[in-house]
């Protein structure tokens, strides 16, 4: 294969487009503007992009049978080196796509620039990002799944728990630890939806768009989205390359998954301090300290915490970046990259060790119970069984809101109140207080009786998690 | 109807919790936790919740027909007075629905008391945000159709109408402005699939969760989520109160409309500018200066490229405010309303103003033509040309870039250039160069040739419109 | 005196620029671009301004003398009337600054037609906005006073008051409660030279940059400064009338007022929960709940933090909206005011309400101590004494840390180890323990020892409460 | 020297604390925790503070004179082996600070294992970062200066050319392009005040605060300070080790710079558009595309726009992470490390390449010319002439506003109208008009007009230059 003395010239000057230039770009421009660094993970991707676009040049008769053969033979060579760590690249050609096509020239020679007809650098990163990104979901919504089967099994074995609900972090009602947990399994739910939603939307062609009006090429842009599975094509050439809208999305969504991680967390680190302890973490999942022997920290939580910000920030690099661009591609947009993979790595990383150390929790149900019964937790279900025996709702609840003042006042709880004191502190509604009235304040009577779909009744619990283990199973 | 002794103390009071207190609220803290001078919006939503809740109710027995009967009464009363503006509401009454039950229960006694009934403010409160936060999407979802409408016009009137593409702002290939407009319909259609997702994760019935735990009552959910045109129900308990991920969806959906704004608005500032002057603007969109007599500012475009910023910064207050939360309910949640409300008033005023200001655009094609005739835009094309005469696409780019190079330095144009001059410029490839290379460097010869699916090609652009017509249709 | 024929018509029409435009301005327009609503707060600052401008061009000869005696008497009526409530906004006058200007043309003819001359409503708005957020960030400074005097007063007499100093939410070291608070006393003085360090850059006079280029009469922009008490004078017009730096310096020091209040409700939720029970927040810094008769909910603190994310919120809203902008001034930045104003409003009152209730937090010193004595507090201690005994730390704190194992599998504290036992389990180390080793883990013993600037010893406390005192005064 | 039995167990476990832990820290969460990999580049600090730290316990007896010369030489050669790129570091090790301790031991023994005596990793690591940002918050300052250097040396250059000034990116009022790049002086002044501003914050010594509460050793935390040279110590040890508002505040005043370089780029790219071309970059700031042969992308402006929200995006991160945490230390605070670094990064890279980059712009004063003569620049000198005739401002504004409709209507320009014209166009005031007003609507006599502090003549200008130079070499 020969090559023609002005390619020579070009890859020796290691500038695609240098002619049009009168001087070279500084080192310090090139380190400022290269992306070879952190795309260098899209370049088997970019390789699968390339052939796809070669078969169908050589399909429609815009490249010879033969150049597309020897683009086939040269880029499965380029991918083994890649894979076996031999490539190397060169922060002279400026990102991983040039990287690999000047590779592929020197390997095959003419046919090599060929590959680049009816394609452009604009359309071709965008395929690029929106392959990868793609298979990036798919792995997200595997591992959310398997996050969800461990909050599963934690919860089919806690259905019967027992522990303090909260809201603002005083005691509320009694539920069970399983209710608790699968409101979690619904948060990630929504989470696998959002991320199915987004997909669509991730997974359409934008090759053909070329710099941004299309190609005088006969092109076939279906033929490209078959081999690549895109559900379809990018309508407007425009749009095509322009488009970050599903980068920022994903992050959105990716955003509200680390949320739900920082809110689980939270809970985490306040259930295993020594003022509550709840559980505990395996020893895996935490450090200690340096200078004090006793420490057990719940570092992956916290950390889980603090990432979830990173997360946000990311989502506010990708809006700031979009919201004053005029239309076709600028090169703003090469700043899309960094703040969409470490979202992905953050996401994934944080939902394997999540899924591991769900299943090493240690649940300390007596405790759980202890403060159950400290904070009136069933004083709702006192107002409930007068409201039962006639009373309107808001003067049973202002009843009550009377016993629990006595109770504080006296330091006691509502179970240590007898019949008798009761009648006597509230003499307005005496004559419906009986003695059964000391059944609906137990802890196991408060929960059984929330027996409805999504009340926190055990039964409603094992209910629930067969559905949504068949959920996870289709 | 006879109201109890205890009841009128609570109203006396003002406070629904007031009995186990011992000192009343100040009234800083008033103003600081009350929500009822925002979410008054939500008063006719309210009520219609509360009458499927008494429906309800009253079909299960948990409270008379007599009664059912009397709330229905009530509550139509108080939405007449609502609607009419003759209801006054009390800031000390916290929050719009205590001061719609209080009222209630001073017009019709006893019963008003039972309309709590197995409910809580928390799930009253949540799907009372869902029920207007789904007949807002569906407003900004026919606005944006309205929007759509309105590019589709002005795209097809300028079907023909040839300005450069720009990308870095510099000068890339002549497109169509149709075609550049229909890159804007994208956007839109993007984001109305959004909202059409995002509406499934809204319109789903909270109430039947009470407080956090389900209710001890026989309720009947499934009744209360058909009368109400919810979709399905929230199947566990705590997240169903505390779950804010809706807002925070909706409001990364709404951050990508107003995204799409600003780079509409960037673009229609910098068209306006005498520098280009591709269009003008009516002058009812815009404002003049106080002090130069001349000027016409683009006022509209440049607040909506500000207001893009608001609405991020509304996305990041939710996002920060739920990341923290543990289960299940935490008065933190109140601060969702204001940049969800703010954030639906910012898209659908928007999608109105832009609506309008789109159809009154002026289009000054000559100066988009002239434009498109600098700035060597038809390069591309020679490089085309070259390639279909057999050199490797990146040998042509090459050569073009030297004759680009010529050009700039001899200050003229690609077309200025004879053939005898071309040839001896570029002697490697002289001959592949005939007289009809000059045919692919005309404007109209450019665009025609990007004739698929997504290119310029005006006969491309008047399928595209046809297409998002049929789309906006069903 | 005389109002010319034209400036009738101009205040008929209601448009400053009218002549220059053909249609008149949609509502629908009026009502997004007019700011009439939210910076009527800035009415009175204005008219300050106004006076200062009309006496220098008075001065300087620019305007007779009977012109600036005139102007100042219009103004003292407009601002009787807006101080009484009088004054009648119209939205058709876009600003606050018209609606001024045309009033006071209406009152006195003419000169109120000259008040304009050598100024432009970019560098008015700039000027007002300054002068007003310079009061207010006076304001902040003496509120923020005020809280810290609370917050030391608290700190005072909880100096010996010992609760377990915690890292990870698990017990760490033994503090005393004046020593944590003192932290957040810290954090608010930091707080304070923020606000001081930006007063500096909000002080500076835009007034003479007119539009953006200045003005071509011979005003004297020091004399205006020294009027409105600026410390000195923007000195370039282009910066000055695009410039909004300050405000968004503003806004981040606000946002960490915003995150040091977060954190600290952090903590008093958690000391509040029934799990925890170190305080107790005063009745009317609560509310309860509407089902829940028991509750006692610590909303103010909580919708501290939430109000944290409405703050981050403006932020990155008027970070957002400088990103983009070209020189000088463009309408995105009227944008900037309604973040601004809620974030000073936010502040204020977050600030007055934490003053108040700091003063009302009820502490529990039986709960702090015993939960200290959980938790090994004072393991630390145990290594820093076979340090003193001779071992090098690293080997001290392996040694502690096989104590605290023991202990844990025994389910027992350090402190119920005797000396025997002690020696038994740590054989290496056996020789270096002797009786005194108890003396160091009792909690007293180990706060005192800690007795060096920045330490928790209640004599550090004090004297750092007599310095922190010493700053407040002066 | 000896090691003893129990350090070799430590070392051989690779961790710190495992005495107390019953299982291994996993792989996973090895990688999830760790920051060996980017917080290397503290290494040589941390040697510094250690070295500070060690050299205070010496003198003060708390280790021997021995240890501490022990301390000096291997410290001494481990910094030649990270210098000399020989360091292995160990992500077993956890992070930067253990490896260099364990490290240390396995050179010099027991002595190794008392360097941290009185001291935890908490504020070890506070003042390791606090050092590294001093560092660069000095390096930063010292870029700001050359490129203000750069901008004042092309103002110098271009004190007297004229160009259009702009608001609403409308011609507004000729302005000198001097003038125009004196605004940006004023803002990265302001940054440089900025930084210094928070440069105060950071430097402050937090070492001596341990883990959370002081130590119980005789330290001198000011020997130390001074040593390290620290304004000052933080003085209390809780807020010293949990303390993150300086890297706040750092990155927001990051968040200033990065948003003037934004503002700037946004108008380099502008100015480089074929459609303006009032510049020209250097090529090597540039670069082509792939597929268009006569491109010239203004990437480095481009890039500069995106890494703004980069920036913002980290403030976001780090405003995140800190609002929720209690006091004191919590794992969340690591991840403040990768934002800071690489904003840190962000704005040094930018800095250096603006400077090269401001150096190299080419500029074209025909066309800034040439725009400036359109667009009625010098409509409000028309309308300042009628005022010094005698003409309130409002009616002069009012008058030259139907001169400039009139020339819109029939396409000419103000300098197009004759006298004659003029005073048919405007009865009411054609007595004041006479042939002098043509000389107020030159550009030079515009510009020159403007001549008091801050406006845009030429004289201004250089004046502005020398004062702006002259607080550069101080």
């Amino acid at each position: 294969m020969r090559q023609s003395v002005m390619t020579s010239q070009l890859y020796k000057k290691g500038e695609i487009w240098s002619a049009r230039f009168s001087e070279p770009i500084s080192s310090l421009v090139k380190r400022y503007t290269s992306s070879v660094l952190f795309d260098t993970r899209l370049a088997l991707i970019d390789i699968e992009g390339s052939l796809a676009h070669a078969a169908m040049l050589s399909t429609q008769g815009i490249i010879s049978k033969d150049d597309g053969v020897a683009i086939l033979k040269g880029m499965e060579q380029i991918r083994g080196e890649i894979t076996r760590g031999e490539f190397e690249w060169q922060l002279d050609l400026e990102d991983v796509h040039l990287n690999i096509e000047a590779r592929l020239t020197a390997l095959i020679g003419d046919a090599g620039k060929k590959l680049h007809t009816g394609r452009s650098r604009n359309d071709q990163v965008a395929t690029d990002i929106r392959l990868w990104l793609r298979g990036e979901i798919d792995k997200i919504i595997n591992l959310i799944k398997s996050f969800r089967g461990a909050l599963l099994d934690l919860a089919e074995r806690h259905a019967d728990t027992i522990l303090p609900g909260f809201t603002h972090l005083q005691v509320a009602q009694p539920v069970t630890f399983g209710h608790h947990l699968l409101a979690y399994v619904e948060m990630f739910t929504r989470d696998t939806e959002r991320m199915l939603d987004c997909r669509k939307r991730v997974n359409q062609l934008p090759l053909g768009a070329a710099a941004l009006a299309g190609t005088s090429y006969p092109i076939d842009r279906w033929q490209v989205a078959k081999t690549l599975g895109f559900d379809s094509i990018c309508t407007n050439s425009l749009d095509a390359v322009s488009d970050r809208d599903f980068a920022i999305e994903f992050t959105a969504a990716a955003a509200l998954i680390m949320s739900h991680f920082s809110r689980l967390s939270e809970e985490l680190v306040l259930w295993m301090s020594p003022m509550v302890s709840f559980i505990d973490l395996a020893d895996r999942f935490c450090t200690g300290s340096s200078i004090m022997p006793q420490k057990k920290n719940p570092d992956v939580p916290e950390l889980a915490r603090g990432k979830a910000g990173r997360v946000n920030g990311h989502l506010v690099a990708l809006l700031t970046l979009m919201k004053g661009q005029p239309l076709a591609y600028n090169k703003d947009n090469q700043e899309d990259k960094e703040p969409l993979i470490d979202t992905v790595d953050t996401v994934i990383n944080t939902l394997r060790i999540f899924t591991e150390m769900i299943a090493g929790i240690i649940v300390n149900p007596s405790m759980m119970r202890s403060a159950a019964l400290r904070g009136f937790s069933t004083a709702t279900d006192l107002a409930d069984y007068l409201v039962k025996k006639g009373l309107p709702f808001r003067d049973a609840h202002e009843a009550v809101s009377h016993a629990v003042r006595i109770c504080i006042d006296e330091d006691r709880d509502l179970l240590d109140l007898n019949l008798e004191k009761l009648r006597t502190e509230l003499p307005n509604i005496a004559h419906l207080l009986s003695d059964d009235v000391f059944d609906y304040l137990t802890l196991e009577g408060s929960v059984a009786s929330r027996n409805h779909i999504g009340g926190t009744a055990p039964e409603q619990v094992r209910a629930a998690i067969i559905v949504a283990r068949t959920m996870l199973s289709t």
